[in-house]
């Protein structure tokens, strides 16, 4: 019996649903109805002992995922080791290991062992990497290597797995009859549609789907359906490819959810801001609950260098409206692989939008941690303030930088400072002295 | 005749009018009109000639206003020249030389003569730091030096002036009444509130607001009423005291306009995102449609450092709703005064936010720039992309800084970029190669 069986079975509380929801602070209950509804997932292959575990879905705080791993043109094992290791203090909650060079397997098992987070990847990277070495060409890939690539890194303890399982023949016509300006812009969307447009075939992922949702079944791998069709450009967005493809994600997460299989959908990408409410929606509504794993989305193209930004943009839009899980976004995407000043820029920027996300849907302590903050502003509590925000050393580095005359001050207002002249104000309670005597006097007949 | 006066009267279109037209894509008529209904402003004091002239307000692009000037702590004017230069580059609408050192009167003639902007001043600063060293505090400043302060102002050129005339003894009662974590966060209401309540007096730009227009009028010059009451925490927003002084400025803002002064309202601020959309309605209905200046908002409390991407969220997802003009915040906010650096930031941002609120409610022109980036980038033209984007040289950086061993690559893919991947699929129009030949074969028949 599987985690999603037993939870659906009612057999007790699992010790990691207990840990979870002490963390989140809402009742283990809560937590195993959503898991058995499919509303909430919980990453954690069999395999692996995850020290900081989290749920991903309805009820709970909008996650954050970081993209690392090498590329084609930058392998250094050690530099992804030290994103991993900014991603995680930089608060993530689960990392993705996109590794696309030749090494990528060493790559993965160094950090398998080195996170305390949920791990994912994208198994077809592999498949396209190590199979056209094999097999001398990528359309050459016999299907059995497809599901063999998968069932290894089950067993090596990878805890969800993006299955671009919604390219198919019937999406890819829709993408013939709808021009985009974009075309495909998912690596792993494009490396399959590559591979059935030289096969005329059907995605492997797609007609062996049974045999994916077996594997995720036996190692408790938790399926994150990818939308290989996601729009690349604000222009393409919610268009018919898109929203085609995510009816087959709506349909396979059904099959894989009724054999016990833990599904989160990830959605775009690409979407101005008055199509993201439809776009949560819409998911919410076809796919059945599931989480939503948004990758952004930014909210223009027109800002590369500054895509955290567009993109923490869209995903507090997004996590405000119910989406569960946002896919950072770095300032160097469309630009480069990101170094590792870019890994923390954007898990922040993801944190940031995460958080305003929680605040606006009343997720349980979202509120209170600017409560804190503000008590601690208010009261020009420099080191208190500091330390309840997001980014402590950034904040002292500042303060540091600009020393004030007055200490109870910063250099932006100085004497001026609207805080202290607010709580001169306050002792008569915004009062005039004279009225603040006077009701005093009455007080004290 | 005032400007304003003209244009309700329907004496031909102005030449500022007519270059703004042209440069926004949308008809002089268009312009004129909401001027005249008060729905649009243009900030210009007849005194000076801005080479850059803007218009803010209903159908037109979303502004971005920088604010610049010293601090009792630091104040160094040729600091503030380069921080003019940047904001200006960067695309900033509108400055504000927010100054509050004694030498702030001479850091105002600088940048008014070298700035090709529309430039704004909150004089209460100039009123409380001048007007205390003449007649030895703040609280023995007579109010007829309010007036000549601000009628100084107007002589020497300024375009908007900041005024907090909705800090009134009822407002105040209301904040009294209705207690708040963080008081008073504007610097000029804090100020206007610390002057009331030690002389038991109303606040003069309120009592004296006759006078206010007369000056305003009389020079062109554009008032923005701004809320001294503001929230300062997510907690406070949207409580009975901004609420209350809202509809104080709605009532200044027909007794402005009737009088043919052009008027903006300030907005909050701290705002979580579940009630930007209400701020935004609630200030056009109160306000009678004038163009809503919102500063930030910002939508956490938790994320001093990153604060132009907290105020960006709030920006995008304002203007998104109709909020006109949105005010800049530094990632130096909270901290310190911004560094040149900071400046550069913030504008970047809320140049962000703005364009993606445009977008979303389809200002002319907008997604236009959306389309010319993402074909340069689907075709990995980089320096036409990075000529499309908002900061060329930081494109150009990134790239330099992590060449790929393929050009028409970047290093994160490599040779598993989804464009060329999708390019070539694109060759057949993703159709099989058997398919595309069988159908040119139909074709060629």
């Amino acid at each position: 019996m599987n985690f999603l069986e037993a939870v659906k079975k009612g057999k007790g509380i699992p010790p990691i649903v207990k840990k979870i929801a002490f963390y989140e602070d809402v009742t283990s209950r809560l937590i195993t109805r959503n898991l058995s509804l499919g509303k909430v997932v919980i990453p954690h292959n069999k395999k692996r002992t995850i020290k900081t575990p989290c749920a991903i879905g309805a009820g709970l705080r909008t996650k954050v995922n970081a993209n690392i791993g090498t590329s084609t043109d930058r392998s250094d094992v050690k530099l992804e080791l030290e994103k991993l290791a900014v991603a995680e203090l930089a608060g993530a909650d689960t990392v993705m290991d996109l590794s696309t060079s030749k090494n990528l397997k060493a790559v993965r098992t160094i950090l398998l062992d080195k996170t305390n987070l949920p791990l994912g990847t994208v198994p077809i990277y592999e498949i396209a990497i190590l199979g056209a070495v094999r097999y001398g060409a990528l359309d050459k890939i016999p299907e059995d290597f497809f599901i063999k690539v998968l069932k290894e890194q089950a067993e090596e303890g990878v805890d969800f797995f993006t299955i671009h399982a919604g390219v198919t023949k019937k999406t890819l016509a829709s993408l013939r009859k709808n021009p985009r300006i974009m075309g495909i812009v998912s690596r792993g969307g494009a490396i399959l549609a590559e591979w059935m447009l030289k096969n005329s075939c059907e995605n492997p992922f797609y007609r062996l789907f049974d045999e994916v949702v077996d594997i995720a079944k036996e190692f408790d791998v938790t399926l994150s359906l990818g939308d290989g069709l996601r729009p690349g450009s604000v222009l393409d967005a919610t268009d018919r490819p898109q929203i085609e493809e995510l009816r087959v994600l709506g349909n396979l997460q059904k099959v894989a959810f009724r054999k016990n299989v833990q599904v989160i959908i990830e959605g775009p990408g690409h979407v101005p801001i008055n199509q993201i409410k439809a776009n949560v929606e819409l998911e919410k509504s076809i796919c059945n609950g599931a989480p939503f794993y948004v990758l952004g989305p930014i909210v223009t193209d027109i800002a590369p260098g500054y895509d955290h930004i567009t993109s923490a943009i869209g995903g507090a839009i997004a996590g405000s409206y119910g989406a569960d899980f946002l896919c950072y976004v770095t300032p160097s995407e469309h630009l480069r692989l990101p170094t590792i000043d870019d890994v923390k820029e954007g898990v922040i920027a993801s944190k940031i939008a995460a958080h305003a996300a929680d605040i606006a849907k009343n997720a349980a302590g979202a509120i209170e941690k600017d409560r804190k903050i503000s008590k601690a502003r208010f009261l020009r509590d420099w080191e208190k303030q500091f330390e309840a925000s997001l980014d402590s050393e950034r904040c002292r580095a500042y303060r540091k930088s600009s020393v004030p005359a007055m200490k109870d001050a910063c250099t932006m207002c100085g004497e001026y400072c609207s805080l202290k002249i607010s709580e001169r104000c306050l002792k008569n309670g915004f009062s005039s002295p004279k009225a603040a005597r006077r009701k005093n006097r009455v007080v004290n007949v």
